[in-house]
């Protein structure tokens, strides 16, 4: 059997539709690598492309994305609503099959050092790879964002794990580690009000006392306006879907808000959505493994 | 790649543990078949088998299944709530894998035949085998039930396939045939009124106006005093499963009846799970072969 390895890269760009073609066609050219997916929001001026394939060819296109990315975004031009510190801003790794966790995080060293000493692009490593709990956490890596970046780096702890403690002008720093999967999931909430999905977010997080395993931040939809919870799942059989979508829609009928419809970018595993049927379907003693067929056919 | 079929007998035994036992170790017994569930019914007084092996395997497990059947089932005795015409009800075959619809057809057939030389039992074929459109529907085969059979073998046109026009005395007429995969999908009713399940399922069953790929009756849990419409989703893309359960769900409502619960018996594909969550979680924009991770680790 073969090791394959996910690869999530995070562009800020969402806009200009040359460049996100120009860096699928970077993806689609890398040798053992398979572009299942990329999707683009102009609101958040940010692109999430899902590359599979074995831990080499992962490798390489990340690299490739990245020096690709970092000669045609200027941060200093850039705007959008989702939270973001780079050109490329995030690339995690996730250990799909024949892969273990350790492996994804030597996958990141390996690329985050090749990064820094070819694109001169500071690195920080979170989740698996990160050197310490308080930086394991995206959120708390990114705070500041590419603006307050230069000063960052110059605080106590908050030196890279590769590279200067000096953005790099254009591209500012990028975001690299290894995690496990998790399910990006979006729900569109009918309101142009930033500050419903907002205070949504807040009550539906782990962080603040909502769902364990759920991130959620606010944003905005500006095309469609509408407000946006954007939710990252990190174990969804610890906290599954449609709990989280439950809340979100018990919680926006606090303001008469209803659910306009939701969105997965990326990759979701088959048992997510089964036990949202489950859920939904009141099924009793239904069980994934005995009663779903393509368990059987593997 | 090795040639899967699926085999789903039906029997009328859902009461007596230590036959379904044996039903269930005379399956395990054949070599290259695998017994994945089996689940009875008391007040149905039935029991469904899900197996699935290549056709050697299924063929000979067929044979044996009903040659014990035969000999501890009298049909003379049955009683239950669920429509029957023999000790073996129904042995359907379905291709899963490397397999067409007629390699299925040809192994009900040689099933067939071997069945009525052996046991004497008369046999209907049905579905992708019947001899014609007049008897590929179950319900229209299995009209008259155990009880009618004897005048009905004297019918025009009630035949069977396989034998003579005159029912094994104590194991009736067993239907055999190919057909595509189906769902079998009961939802229970917070009701002891048997007459409600039988409304709401003469609504959404395709033969009376409902659904087109939706056959349903009304049945009688009588252990937990429910009435439960059972269903046959016999095209999961046609009529999705959320449909029927909301249709049931707006139904029922009628008589101020809500739902209990639902089930799923013996083998789902994870697609109409997935289709069930798009549709409860409100999802744009959602593929089931590009979002769903096993769809890429094949």
């Amino acid at each position: 059997m073969a090791k394959i390895v996910e690869f999530i890269p995070n562009f800020s760009e969402g806009r200009r539709q040359d460049l996100i073609e120009a860096l699928a066609a970077e993806a689609k050219g890398v040798a053992g690598v398979t572009l299942l997916d990329y999707s683009s929001d102009a609101s958040h001026n940010r692109s999430v492309f899902t590359l599979i394939g074995g831990p080499e060819g992962i490798e390489k296109a990340a690299f490739n994305l990245c020096k690709l990315a970092s000669e045609k975004i200027d941060m200093r031009k850039h705007r959008g609503a989702h939270p973001r510190v780079g050109a490329s801003d995030v690339f995690p790794f996730v250990p799909l099959k024949e892969t273990t966790m350790e492996e994804c995080v030597e996958l990141s060293r390996r690329a985050a050092k090749h990064i820094w000493e070819e694109l001169h692009i500071p690195i920080f490593l979170y989740e698996y790879s990160a050197a310490g709990p308080e930086r394991a956490n995206l959120a708390a890596v990114r705070k500041g964002e590419f603006e307050g970046m230069p000063e960052k780096l110059l605080q106590d702890g908050w030196a890279p794990d590769y590279g200067e403690r000096k953005i790099h002008p254009t591209a500012g720093v990028t975001v690299i580690g290894a995690r496990p999967p998790l399910i990006a999931f979006n729900i569109n909430l009918n309101t142009g009000d930033l500050s419903i999905a907002k205070a949504v977010a807040k009550t539906i997080r782990g962080s603040s006392g909502g769902y364990q395993y759920c991130k959620a931040i606010g944003v905005m939809l500006k095309e469609r306006n509408l407000a946006q919870v954007s939710i990252n799942m990190v174990n969804f059989e610890g906290t599954p879907l449609y709990r989280v979508f439950e809340a979100v829609r018990a919680e926006a009928r606090r303001w008469g808000v209803t659910i306009a419809g939701s969105e997965l970018i990326g990759l979701t595993p088959a048992k997510a959505l089964a036990d949202t049927a489950e859920y939904y379907l009141q099924m009793e003693n239904f069980d994934y493994r005995k009663h779903v067929l393509e368990n059987h056919l593997a």
